[in-house]
């Protein structure tokens, strides 16, 4: 008996995590590389998860007063530069676009023809863009604070593509907001991150650390960046989120000013944040196991699919009629202030098989019905967060009635199982033995294993940083949030420390 | 005292109907220009109409088997050049992307660098590169139909831009088919029109001619086009969407084959669709007057906007609380099975500035509550498909009561008056004379007018189609279903005709 037939997926988590990564994206038919190098093809289930993040998030940030908007996909070349440390952050990856038609050459080829005189940037982030319909929007105190976000694709050229974590075009939320002083705007882009913090832990059952990055992670232009950091399965970090307060760097770039109550001429504070497809890689690695993809219900396109079995024609309409009552009582519950999303797979195909799609997709409960159930009535219930082979029998009225909290469960055991994943692997570090330890252990087959979180004390200097960097491939991930954050002193070059920061491989 | 003053628009839509749609787009606050050549931005109310109309045409979409997904920007030059036709039609209004990164020059400024051996085009339509991936997906009978949908940006470079009509870049929607029958995929193509013409009937309260385009019109690399065609307020139509069965010429391009049930090996069928942010401008041509936009309830983002009206503080809270008392008892009602919208604009300004506000952004009821009508118990109603001084004053719980019918009434009205001014500009014609007076009449001031819809014979012609474009700046919009369309004489040629035509001037 081959053992690897005991999961759906191959290899498994521990045997070849990122290989293991592909393999779910591909069995769940989340997406897949298109020719263009760098960019993805979300297939139907992929972008089913994203417009769940969309739909729930969109709520979110318009219920706290920001309206929606769109800004075009091209920015002019002159624009990025206005910002001197922005340019230098998005010039290297690109896309630009210096033509606007094609002609056939004597090859009988097509070739780009028509040159235009300023070449155009695909955006890699709006700020710039934005920037400039801010100065004309821009007047009085009475226009601030001005809250939009945009819904969009941009692009950011990559030479290690990576499907949902890393890819050349993605598709994200762009917030952007203009303030008439620091402190407002400086809470504006705080409260984001809380507001990203609460919709990943209730949302996505995804717990994560927040804090602010160094100078040497900020986003370019930034003067102060706020990010969320998630542990995977593998014990690296995923930056999942980040806050910007811009200052007036961008103001002054773009001459965003307006005439104060007291009638004073002063440049407003803006600030940015975002959050991306990313958040679907993340999702696959923080909760999927050796069988697939694992989802919390509230995320899930689909938290309830009954398979119904039957062998013979003469079974079919009992059992279709049974299973068609069932997903209509379904659809009148509700979890998360939603009705239950129920499907029915009645697809002709072995039970076996449609099983394991759903298994490998995802979805958290699994109802079978077949003649068996119909004589009996009992209800055999799958959850996907346990074994595969794991079932409940219920009569129908009594799944009906614990049905919203079996998914509240679900999605209680799905945090949990990452919350204790996160607490097992993070540690208090003193020494430099211990911390190199901790970053440079392996397994019983020598494969590197990447730590997790390490809380140590840093001098501040980017010379540490770098070192560190190049002997463990690790990163400063946030100056986390702590009032039990103490100064101390730095293990690897014995200066005194401001406080302990997180450190960790990372996506 | 100056006439302009009597409405909120100038010019208005006798004098210069150009300018008044552009001047609605400013005052109603819908969109601006960028300083990138052709692209606009989408502003907060403007947005917010397209996500009314994405949400619709989505459920509409997704509830007869449809599937969300996103396909990549960019398409392989090659890839647009495996169809011949399309090709043709596309390489005109392409913007090519050459480069990858931005280096500085010895000016100091930025210029493109790392030029990509292969361009890539940014997508005018996606048919090519979604061809490429049903070739790998569709390898069986049982994989078909393969059905599918995607929202997204898309750009065809435009020399004569205009907001929402023609811009550079717009968004829309595009559903893309495979088939196993030729008569499968034909009935896929014609069902979304249907649809898409329901939907814009009930939805944008706009009637539509529908039939196919003649073969000049066709989409590049289509078998055929068949179209939905709007009449606006100044006699032009508009193509508000198309469905194109694309026959096997993009199976064939992108070798999108299967094994049908015979063990046979086949090209498949394949059919794609569309519509863009251009129904914006439509609603706003089709349905707007002298005071800005008129939205029918169902695309309004705000279908009761409560003004309240107080001078004194101590009248204030009194009015807030009536205010805000009645706009939860709104929350409460439904209207087109959705609760109704309501907001409540609290903001410190002058009651005629708030007020002229929502007139000029449309919103179908706006409700006075200032102290005397706190008093009285009565409730000020306005229509915004009435008068601006016409009003209709109602004890609040008749108000409540009544409300979903008077919003039902608007909706009735606004599609009415579209009809009947549809129906008063169709003629049906017969001589070229009367067909030429139709097309060249002018108004008093000497401006042309655009006639209006005209049905006539038509012998089948290029020629007949180019001599009528010149002379009249025509064209065939379509050729409608009609079981009464019965073969006759053209009048243009004296060659008979197979039936009559429907030829407008268009945007
Ligand atoms: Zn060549
Ligand atoms: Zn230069």
């Amino acid at each position: 008996m081959n053992l690897r037939k005991e999961f759906a997926i191959s290899p498994t988590r521990n045997e070849d995590f990122p290989e293991w990564y592909q393999q779910v994206v591909t069995a769940a038919e989340l997406a897949e590389n298109s020719e263009v190098r760098g960019c993805m093809i979300i297939k139907p289930w992929g972008y089913a998860l994203w417009e769940r993040i969309q739909k729930e998030l969109d709520q979110r940030i318009k219920a706290t007063g920001h309206k929606n908007v769109y800004f075009p996909l091209f920015i002019p070349l002159e624009y990025l530069q206005r910002e001197a440390e922005h340019v230098e952050g998005f010039a290297k990856e690109c896309a630009v676009v210096t033509h606007h038609r094609l002609e056939k050459g004597p090859d009988g080829k097509l070739h780009p023809a028509s040159p235009l005189t300023e070449p155009l940037v695909i955006r890699p982030t709006s700020e710039t863009i934005i920037g400039a319909a801010f100065s004309r929007w821009i007047q009085s105190y009475r226009d601030l604070p001005l809250l939009i976000n945009q819904w969009a694709n941009v692009v950011r050229w990559e030479m290690r593509p990576r499907l949902f974590l890393r890819t050349t075009e993605f598709l994200w939320q762009e917030g952007h907001t203009a303030h008439a002083t620091k402190e407002e705007a400086k809470e504006e882009a705080l409260f984001i991150l809380k507001l990203y913090e609460e919709f990943m832990r209730a949302f996505l059952a995804l717990p994560v650390i927040t804090g602010e990055k160094p100078e040497s992670e900020r986003f370019p232009g930034a003067d102060n960046t706020f990010t969320l950091e998630a542990l995977v399965q593998d014990r690296k970090a995923v930056q999942v989120g980040t806050s910007h307060f811009l200052g007036q760097n961008f103001s002054k770039a773009n001459n965003i000013r307006f005439l104060d109550s007291q009638g004073k001429m002063e440049f407003a504070w803006t600030s940015s944040w975002g959050v991306s497809t990313r958040l679907i890689g993340t999702l696959i690695m923080a909760h999927g196991d050796d069988n697939g993809l694992v989802l919390p219900p509230t995320v899930s396109p689909i938290q309830v699919i009954i398979l119904p079995l039957f062998k013979k024609e003469e079974e079919k309409t009992k059992v279709l009629d049974v299973v068609n009552f069932l997903a209509e009582e379904i659809k009148k519950l509700s979890f998360a202030a939603e009705p239950i999303r129920v499907e029915i797979d009645k697809r002709e195909i072995g039970g076996g098989v449609k099983s394991w799609e759903w298994i490998k997709k995802g979805v958290p409960l699994r109802i079978e019905i077949g003649s068996q159930e119909v004589s009996s009535g009992l209800i055999t219930v799958k959850r996907r967060d346990k074994g595969v082979k794991e079932k409940e029998q219920l009569p129908a009225h009594v799944f009906l009635e614990k049905l919203p909290q079996l998914l509240s469960e679900i999605q209680k055991a799905i945090y949990s199982r990452a919350e204790n994943f996160l607490k097992q692997n993070t540690r208090l570090i003193d020494t430099k033995e211990e911390f190199y330890e901790f970053f440079a252990s392996k397994d019983s087959k020598g494969n590197e294993l990447s730590g997790g979180f390490a809380y140590a004390h840093w001098d501040g200097s980017r010379e540490t940083e770098e070192k560190l960097k190049e002997d463990l491939k690790i990163t400063i991930r946030c100056i986390p949030w702590d009032p039990q954050n103490t100064p101390g002193i730095c293990p690897f070059s014995g200066r005194p420390s401001k406080g302990r920061v997180l450190f960790a491989k990372a996506y």
